[in-house]
């Protein structure tokens, strides 16, 4: 079986790596990125450096003998808004290269999409469900929201056989902050327990609809394991996660590294951010995720203490 | 002022020319499409041939000096399902191309968007409305809801003045059946006032979702006029029509033409075309358009006399 993973070299798409390696019956997996910061050694593993925009190289990673594809390559949210071209170009230019590379196929690749629920925006209800209609009002979440329809049109055609899951804010995230308009959910946990300061661009009382790495890695395999009668002609999934407020977030760090680490966060609101955010949904109801055997979190402290297991951090 | 149609070659284009250079306070009128069969003789009128989906001809078509867009060029619904190749390329390479030169405009010109419902489908409730979910179980309607999220934000973004709006069943349609899946639903009525035979590939008792020429030019242009703060951060709108089923429409023929029009209809259903109109929406609330002062035909008599009025038919 050969595998192929666009933003193979970023964090979950490494991550999701890992995991297939573990499992087995892998033969080959093509991991597809500009980088590659932390690769797994393993003899199955072929790294290819380019842009998956770039319709001569998505052909190159996936090629005709390819059975399963992970689309994770994107350009994040802020950069989205602040370069309208580059978000079109990667996020959807690079849809379109990788599902006319995966039509290419000797057999319909099973093709598992990294969406977001930046699909959704707008005037929105308190709690979203599987029947909420998009609305994105981002660039990037239009660009997701695209991709989702390209990826159930694809299927329906029988070119590819796709499933387009939204996913929650991934928290927390190791390294630093990125041009993610919700990069600060993971800072304001990971910054403090490394014991730096952390100047935190939104309200205490924003809330999060987030899932943790560990469990984004499981549904993502979940997600490419279930058999297209699971699917049907939906192929679109908000996944499982949990509302939790920056507050909340800071209060189980605390629990966990002491009270000196909450005293590391300040705050000072950053408008363009805080706009972003604020028209981001918080809480939803996914019994269809649930019902296909997809699962959340059990709660923010597990998710910190996931975090400092997985990334061997030192609590300051 | 100067207005672009693209598709203004065709019978809805045609139509929606006369009616803007008849009411004036224009002084150019561009029509782009492939071939210019029905065109009135005015000289603010300016005919340009070629593919809107080629970046260059809509770049030369809508000239930075564009006040105003409709967008109407499409591949029609069975076109687009039996080749997949060639809706992509019109369907969504037209609306990116379209785009991508009105934002290359002065100021961000109006660009009205000739949706479909064809954007809903799948497992639908009996009345449709507002909020309802598009999921599109053909080509076309998954393209003309990909164009519909790329209208809505280039306009978010400032980049165009942009209103998309999801079409019923145009009927009663002269001239010849095409590839659209729709075409029975003018062509029931058609071929018989025009004394020809007409098998009908669909059921007696299937519905349609339908509005007349006259209402669906008057709705192009209302949703022009209208300031963009009527539309707010939602630019896509199900316009309004009445439900009459096949047998309602021929019965309304007979009223008009006589029996022996009603005898010239036979039936034979093509499992092609009635799996694809199946899927079609037949019912909705539009409460935001009739709001929002879009009106539907007052019934399919009037829907049928107008036709014969404005296409001069003999009955024959």
């Amino acid at each position: 079986m050969k595998v192929v993973i666009t933003g193979g070299g970023g964090f979950i798409g490494a991550k999701l790596a890992k995991a297939l390696l573990a499992r087995g019956g892998l033969t080959r997996l093509v991991l597809a990125d500009q980088a590659f910061p932390n690769l797994p050694a393993d003899a199955r593993l072929q790294t290819l450096a380019g842009d998956v925009s770039d319709p001569g190289f998505a052909a190159q990673a996936i090629a005709p003998d390819t059975d399963s594809v992970f689309h994770l390559a994107a350009v994040v949210s802020g950069a989205a808004e602040a370069d309208f071209d580059l978000g079109m170009r990667v996020n959807l230019g690079g849809m379109r290269a990788v599902l006319d590379a995966a039509r290419n196929c000797a057999k319909p690749p099973r093709l598992v999409f990294a969406s977001s629920v930046a699909a959704f925006g707008g005037e929105l209800p308190k709690v979203l469900n599987d029947s909420t209609t998009p609305a994105p009002q981002t660039s990037y979440g239009a660009q997701k929201v695209i991709s989702e329809f390209l990826v159930s049109d694809f299927s329906r055609k029988g070119y590819v056989d796709g499933r387009s899951l939204r996913l929650p804010t991934i928290v927390v995230r190791p390294g630093k902050a990125n041009a993610a308009a919700s990069s600060f959910a993971s800072a304001v946990v990971r910054e403090p327990l490394n014991g730096a300061a952390y100047e935190c661009p939104v309200s205490a009382e924003m809330g999060v609809w987030l899932l943790s790495p560990r469990r984004v890695v499981d549904a993502f395999i979940h997600a490419h394991d279930l058999p297209p009668f699971a699917w049907g002609w939906n192929r679109v999934l908000n996944l499982p996660g949990i509302t939790v407020t920056v507050a909340e977030m800071i209060a189980a760090m605390g629990r966990i590294a002491g009270p000196q680490a909450v005293k590391r966060v300040t705050w000072k609101v950053d408008p363009r951010i805080d706009a972003i955010v604020k028209g981001w949904p918080v809480r939803f109801d996914t019994p269809r995720a649930l019902a296909m055997g997809f699962k959340a979190d059990s709660g923010i402290d597990a998710v910190i203490r996931d975090y400092v297991a997985d990334e061997n951090v030192r609590v300051a």
